[in-house]
């Protein structure tokens, strides 16, 4: 099997969109981009063992390989349209990519997001995605824009996917598995939610390296600073039962990452307005905090002050950031 | 030195474009894509090791990281605007990402593409480019739009790369390193000429894979054959020397990879004109054969017909294709 069956293989099970005038096949995609909105643009590699446990089942990694991509696009307000994918393997495996493409392509379907092209080479398991989609520029969730006085709000709930993966690696039989597991697997990518605050709220950011670490670029982008209630991060259910000290739970909710939850920024109208939406849609959005004029991040705990941690997120270059 | 520190490093080299409305820093590029024209993407990978020697230096890797991908739209017929770069690398090495980033964005500034992205991680070398550009839909050189009929040219000279290869492999003495290692190492995307043939030519693909692989592409999409001369083959100087034997010569030319030129076709009174402006812009092309009804490739020699090698090009997985 070489590598123009493997593209083959791939092409035989891309569903297309209308707006694909030229898919999987020629020397590039050619696409249209509906008139008056932007294109956004976004990319992503996952690599094997780094960015998710080399044990992961090859529908989980194509799953997640597209999700953390959308939860990008999710980010900014703006709605997927099509993906290109790079995969990398040691050998070409028509079982693993079938299994890859079973998790990859039931998110994009779901989405209604089409594979348009890519490239595929014998190397160490990689992959990386980029993902296009559009939104009106004016409406853009940009990291620099939020303003003091700012409700923060943040989208589902925190510290599963770290919990998880710390089970995992300390074969904890603790943790429940199914639930977390499934949450460092399968993230969700908040795209309704983020097409609805398009427009209406100000600052997004998605939570992929920890609330720490990608509240930072938020506060740091704007030029604010923030104040954070600890004992209003959302919790499962799972992860209270897996973490009950609140001391290592608050760690994992706050420096964990792969939570690909929304984090983003509104007036205290807009958020009032959202809380009803969120009723009639079944999101789950929760308040934890609030921006400030003054830069750094500021911590509550049951009405009281605390100190931040001093590390404050996941580089992947495993520096403290 | 983490993830954050390489992204900034990168962020402050990268000059912008009036249409680029969000760049590298947010969750996602934001693009103006100009009314009326069709979005054109691409996405290549290269491994150390598979797709450049692993002593290749750094400003080559970085050059040919993106020249790869330019090529493709020159095939196309499309004019690049924008890239996204995915960067893995085992250390944080600052002094490995100047150099890249030195030739990454010499091409990119004389080409007038703007670095809008991407993603940097820890992992085995591996460079991943999306590239985005754009081409009036209509006038877009497809791979399945040759004719019966057509003339079939070749932009610049075959087999130097593939002989540049070869010639560091056997670490041979009589190439022309200079010559032959820079056209493996520096490929020239044939823009001009490709933005040219949009809306003039029919067909058009990049040789990447070697003469007879990429002919054989655009053939069975166009589902037509081929009558090829090999004695018309362009063939540079420093190819002449570094393999006097026609045998061995023409396998470099027809099998060898790594050529990054222009493939198409056109109507007779289309070639006539192309090569009046060809000659007042010193591009050099080639008319190297015709398009047949039949099925399939023939081969010429000194008027006589020749049969075709079996391996006809490279696969990134090895397989013969």
């Amino acid at each position: 099997m070489g590598e123009f069956d493997l593209i083959a293989r791939i092409r035989a099970r891309c569903p297309s969109r209308h707006d694909v005038l030229l898919g999987i096949g020629d020397d590039a995609a050619m696409l249209q981009v509906p008139p008056g909105q932007a294109l956004c643009v976004s990319m992503d590699t996952l690599i094997a063992g780094v960015h998710f446990p080399l044990q992961t089942a090859a529908p989980d990694v194509g799953w997640k390989a597209l999700a953390v991509n959308l939860s990008d696009l999710a980010a900014m307000g703006a709605k997927p349209l099509w993906a290109t994918l790079a995969l990398s393997m040691p050998e070409p495996d028509e079982t693993w990519l079938d299994g890859f493409l079973d998790g990859f392509l039931a998110l994009a379907e779901s989405e209604g997001v089409a594979l348009v092209g890519g490239d595929t080479t014998r190397g160490p398991m990689s992959i990386t995605v980029t993902i296009h989609g559009v939104v009106l520029p004016d409406q853009a969730l940009r990291r620099g824009a939020a303003r003091v006085g700012d409700v923060i709000a943040v989208s589902g709930t925190l510290g599963d996917a770290a919990a998880g993966l710390r089970g995992l690696q300390q074969d904890n039989p603790e943790y429940r598995w199914t639930e977390l597991r499934r949450r460092l697997d399968r993230p969700t990518p908040r795209l309704a939610l983020g097409g609805y605050l398009a427009g209406r709220a100000h600052a997004g950011i998605d939570v992929s390296d920890g609330l720490f670490a990608d509240l930072g670029h938020l506060l740091s982008a704007s030029r604010v600073g923030a104040c954070l209630q600890l004992d209003a991060l959302p919790t499962s259910d799972a992860l209270r039962q897996a973490a009950p000290d609140s001391v290592q739970r608050h760690a994992l909710q706050c420096q964990g990452g792969d939570d690909y939850e929304l984090l983003f920024t509104l007036t205290d109208a807009a958020w009032l307005s959202l809380q009803a939406e969120a009723q009639r849609q079944g999101w789950q959005v929760t308040a934890i905090g609030r921006i400030e004029a003054t830069t750094g991040l500021r911590l509550t705990l049951a009405g009281h002050h605390v100190d931040p941690p001093a590390r404050t997120g996941w580089d992947h270059f495993g520096a403290a950031t």
